[in-house]
């Protein structure tokens, strides 16, 4: 059976009846109406992201399996509500689909999908398919929500904050860039890179107890993260290159390669949690994690001083906090 | 300038400053951040929607201007929330862009999707922008709110209701089958076509004073709009197609060839409400109405009859509730 001989009805049917929903989830109706029709909890903010995955920009069929790569649209996308410090509830799934595509892949990535979706609590609750004469285009759009007290923008950081990264950075970059000079990555590398993870419980916890006063998720790379919440926060910051947090993997290719300290900073995809936590607050930030670790890689400074990088020999030097431009050459 | 100079930031950040936000809106915040954050009227639900529109599938950019692609991707995308009974209040654009598309052609359409978004009363404020090594895709999802009892289900059709529809049907897909053979189609079918207008204002009308039993937009097709919405009703209908409102320069052209019949009953991108209303219902619709017209053009049987059509020599015959399929040949 292929995807033309299923028919657009088909195919959608047979994604409503993959869905499991729940009672309590709010969901008036899902898949299957003009429009999802939806609850919120009483007094909760509605928290909307969407993201778009193009075949050839954003990833490689010959370089990722299926299931992986839905359980990746998922993740890319609720790492913006935990960026917030919300809870997904619903996700839409836009697909546009070469119609040479078998269907047995697209089963794969609806697998891959509704298992992250689940991981996270969000359900599937709509969508649109057609076809594509040209590559396979993802959009997945994400609604969560939060109370209205516990929302995190990227605009609170002042000056003496420090700042903290969850987890480590680099390993998805180094894991692209070994993928495009014909290398397999290392497991660990490949495994960051094409199944990333939302830091979602970090989020909740951090929002809960009102730790950050800004965070945002680091998509672009760190610099141009960093660069987006200070700008917003009208600030600026010293990061400590030494402090970033870097994975056994990354640090062996980083001892071969010292050049590579350059993906830690600026290459993308990490989807870690980037945070600014007042000098009182930072003593309650021990009591929490859970798992994932949070490193502190420098202080937020005064907006005049811009973006300042503190080297390893104690010498400081303005860096530009450029990320990935999907126009740039 | 192009694109390239601009820069992805420089992009989003055009179109941040070319929204208008109100106070009123219950925008905490929308473009700037990891996500829109949203106030929605207290006892209301959420209702969301997502549509596609892809180059040379549903639109080449031969046959239409720029503005009014902006404003058709609106269209399209809140006539799912009409077909609710709700009001449209943000939109969130993900647009992935060939390199080679001039910033003129991008600004036509951010102001035609602006304008558009305007007139419904709704706000864009989200979305994300990438290169695409194909054609342009276009992705737009909508959200509205309504009061919880006030949303029209496609499912409430029972036998005996009325079907009715606003506005003509067929124009659109004359215009289309004119381009497709190269001929120039009359303003009124072009304009139908490029530029549908999403019944919002009839769809609220409709919604508050709990006229329709069931609701649906007619986006595939009369036939197969109808199917979705008996499906959805386990229901069946007797359709008279003499009734089927047609505008004057359809008519024309189906004097010269009665076949075009069959662009009015499955031709699709009508985006006018196609609506049941009970015997006791029917006579509060003259009432409103308020600029759109509403014809009745059939009745609700039961799911056994399936769905059946009177022609204008008396005689019935079963169709088949059949649209446009993305997928099929």
């Amino acid at each position: 059976m292929n995807l033309a001989q299923l028919g657009e009805f088909g195919f959608i049917e047979r994604i409503r009846q993959a869905v499991r929903e729940t009672a309590e989830s709010g969901v008036r109706i899902g898949i299957g109406d003009d429009c999802a029709v939806l609850e919120l909890p009483p007094g909760e903010l509605l928290l909307t992201s969407t993201d778009l995955l193009i075949e050839e920009v954003h990833f490689r069929s010959e370089w990722s399996d299926w299931r992986s790569l839905g359980e990746k649209s998922v993740a890319v996308n609720v790492s913006d509500i935990a960026a917030m410090g919300g809870r997904p509830r619903h996700l839409y799934l836009g697909l546009a689909i070469p119609s040479d595509r078998p269907l047995a892949d697209l089963d794969r990535f609806l697998e891959g999908f509704l298992a992250a979706a689940d991981e996270y609590g969000a359900l599937l609750v709509g969508g649109d398919t057609c076809g594509s004469p040209g590559p396979l285009m993802i959009a997945v759009t994400v609604e969560g929500a939060t109370p209205a007290d516990q929302v995190i923008y990227r605009s609170g950081a002042r000056p003496g904050d420090g700042i903290y990264v969850s987890g480590v950075l680099g390993d998805s970059a180094l894991a692209l860039r070994c993928l495009r000079d014909g290398l397999p990555p290392e497991p660990e590398l490949a495994e960051r890179h094409h199944r990333p993870r939302a830091r979602v419980a970090l989020g909740r916890a951090l929002a809960e107890l009102a730790l950050p006063s800004a965070m945002i998720d680091v998509s672009d790379g760190l610099l141009a993260d960093l660069g987006h919440l200070l700008r917003a926060s009208a600030a600026g910051a010293q990061l400590e290159s030494p402090r970033i947090p870097l994975s056994k993997s990354f640090r062996k290719a980083l001892a071969a390669d010292p050049a590579l300290m350059e993906l830690a900073m600026s290459g993308g995809e990490d989807y870690e949690l980037l945070f600014t936590v007042s000098e009182e607050n930072q003593s309650r930030l021990t009591a929490l994690s859970g798992g994932v670790p949070v490193t502190r890689i420098g202080t937020v400074t005064t907006a005049d001083r811009g973006l300042r990088l503190l080297g390893p020999t104690g010498r400081e030097r303005p860096v530009d906090a450029r990320g990935f431009n999907h126009f740039g050459s």
